[in-house]
């Protein structure tokens, strides 16, 4: 079938819809049992981390100094973690704080912070009626999540081919006071994919909000999850923001949580000097430190050098570019000639970003009757409200091949038949 | 010399400060340098836990239900761990969540969450013009200090030898209803040693706080942290709490910190069912989950048997009593005879309290200069203002006996030039 939907006369339309329900009958009949609900590495990647529970001996516990890493101290992270992983955010070691296995619990800590603090001596944004935050959408929903649940207003802004709408944040942000900060996840985007422009970072750097205690939370969860070799080098937010006079407005974030183990990894938070040293002193009142023991295992395990971390990002994109063809060659032999979708083809990162108008809650409630469990449709939008009913965001690593080109079969048969349902309808 | 320093004449005073200064002369001169600041294990205490850092294998990292403790999930801990921990507090699995290294962090945690969202959906406590908080004195700087730096307002109340003074207690949150929280350390206080009496434990459970929103903080830390051969049994607030019909007014917290490692140890929190429903969805928010894997080496440690654990708190009883000894000893035998001062003599915990009226900066500051570093004067009291100026919490775990003996040496010559500088003055 090699015509457009849209140009399908009724009787074509109700064969076509016919031919669908028959395919999907056929794989509600099979009892799959398939999750593709989460960007989760699967056992095979983890098995990459092979070593990493057997890395440290009883008598290896020991940094570079001679501290003792089994025992309380060092606040902020192993002085030779913040050296090995300043090269993850492009910044020096004194801009970083080596935390605990979470970067999703560090950005919560931060903007809670912001909500009982304020930041750099401000008000606490707590304390304001009403405070909102940027959510260039579709985004992650856990995002989004963690400024509702602390009392914060949600504010769509659209992501464009380069970034979010960079015309709308500056205009926003310049009027309106009530703004405090935006959620960017710059470099594959998720779940789109995109890759922020240098010239959107440079925006971004050089914002000039109404709100002194405007903050970016950048997070940079992808960004040595490339899928090609030849990957984008994008501008770095802080060194451009310091260019800018303005290195106070950002915080960074990464985690290895899809490098090594994603129950068990390192995140990281890093900012200005200024920023860091606040950030410290409020650190010490929320803990005494980090899994320093889990720190030095990140070390030892990857013999201390940041190229040995990107060499093994290569094992993962071994396992997991396969994945991502099997998707998009999926999506477009079986839909690319009817006209009714389009997807992302991103060079990086765990997401496809998949849009079909008026279709997303149907596809997905299709897909779980058929035994394939996705993201909840509106879920990559604040109060999972996708005003177009459009956006799927399709997570293509946790299943094997042969599951996923099955998990893939009925997504495009449920696409198909959601499609068809809506034009007769 | 066994006379009263209060029954010394001008003469004799003169006399005891001139030996007193000779010796504190000759500390001076040897150089030393100690440290007796914070309740840290020593070296030997973690040696205890050998085999910790290599109990898992590559092949082994299988919750008992199957689960890949590398990966995302399991919010709230392992199955296995809540039911291996549940004893240390004396809970159900059902009644605790089993976390990260840090029950400082889960503590700040609790309370900044009642700050932002309140407890069971009451208003958020930062919503308030003033919130206060019960802090019994002397008692734990770090309490004290979360509270502070989330902008509560600190109100101190008396330990006597049974816990805090209940009648105050009683009286302040049935008439004050910005009293939102209680800090508490039931068995071995810190400082005081003191181990809260049954009839105690029975007055908080059965409080009727003016704030329907009110928290106890019970902070649990020492709860298996025994000097003796027969350790005291103390009623369990939460189970008394449930036959008050109370159960929601207290969070229990507990950390295997001083039992494995200070820094890669795991903490826990238990409540009636309905808190941790809610701090579990709160918890939704704010990390996709804990180190499942280092829960996973605890279990293996300590063959998931938690008579293991308490018999391996035997072998830091032998480590760190005959410290506590060298401490109380050296004190009765300095300062017995003189009545300057007092202490604990505490049968678990990490520290002993001394009490010296006006005279406890001055001491810190003389034992400072002689190259002996304790927890600052002050320290155990909100906003650190001791009002008697008479409180030193003595750390005796960290030194080798020999230090220990050192550093005790140069505090009673100190504690006793102080005394008599006083009364001199």
């Amino acid at each position: 079938m090699h015509m457009k939907l849209a140009e399908m006369n009724r009787e074509t339309l109700e064969a076509f819809q016919a031919s669908c329900q028959q395919a999907y009958a056929a794989f509600q009949a099979a009892n799959l049992k398939l999750d593709m609900s989460r960007g989760k590495p699967s056992p095979e990647q983890l098995d990459l981390t092979e070593g990493m529970l057997t890395c440290l001996a009883d008598d290896d516990y020991r940094a570079a100094d001679g501290l003792d890493c089994r025992n309380y101290g060092c606040l902020d992270g192993l002085p030779e973690a913040k050296t090995f992983f300043a090269p993850m955010l492009g910044v020096s070691p004194d801009e970083l704080i080596v935390c605990g296995n979470s970067s999703l619990n560090i950005m919560y800590w931060t903007m809670s912070l912001a909500m009982t603090n304020g930041v750099l001596g401000s008000k606490p944004w707590g304390k304001y009626d009403k405070v909102k935050v940027l959510c260039p959408v579709p985004g992650y929903d856990r995002h989004f999540a963690v400024s509702e649940f602390l009392g914060m207003e949600l504010v769509n802004v659209p992501m464009l081919a380069d970034g979010p709408d960079m015309d709308m944040v500056e205009r926003l942000v310049a009027e309106d006071e009530t703004i405090k900060a935006i959620w960017c996840v710059p470099m594959y985007s998720n779940p789109g994919g995109v890759v922020y422009s240098d010239a959107v970072v440079k925006r971004f750097a050089a914002l000039r909000p109404k709100a002194a205690d405007f903050r970016i939370f950048w997070d940079n969860a992808y960004c040595v999850h490339h899928l090609t070799d030849n990957p984008p080098v994008q501008a770095n937010l802080l060194e451009e923001a310091k260019k800018a006079g303005n290195e106070d407005i950002c915080y960074l974030f990464a985690s290895t949580s899809k490098i090594t183990f994603p129950g068990s990894g390192v995140a990281m938070i890093a900012a200005s000097e200024k920023n860091i040293q606040s950030l410290k002193k409020a650190l010490s009142y929320a803990t005494i430190g980090f899994d320093k023991l889990n720190q030095l295992r990140h070390l030892r395990f990857f013999g201390g050098k940041f190229e040995n971390l990107t060499e093994h990002m290569k094992k993962h994109k071994a396992l997991i570019a396969p994945k991502f063809e099997i998707v998009t060659h999926t999506l477009e032999k079986e839909l690319g000639a009817l006209g009714i979708a389009n997807w992302s083809e991103p060079v990086g990162g765990y997401f496809i970003s998949f849009n079909q108008k008026g279709c997303a809650k149907r596809i997905v409630q299709l897909c779980k009757e058929a035994g394939v469990v996705l993201t909840g449709a509106g879920a990559s939008f604040p109060y999972g409200v996708d005003p177009e009913d459009e956006n799927i965001r399709i997570s293509p690593t946790f299943p094997t091949e042969a599951e996923l080109q099955k998990a893939m079969d009925v997504f495009v048969c449920s696409a198909k038949l959601a499609a068809a349902e809506q034009a007769l309808a």
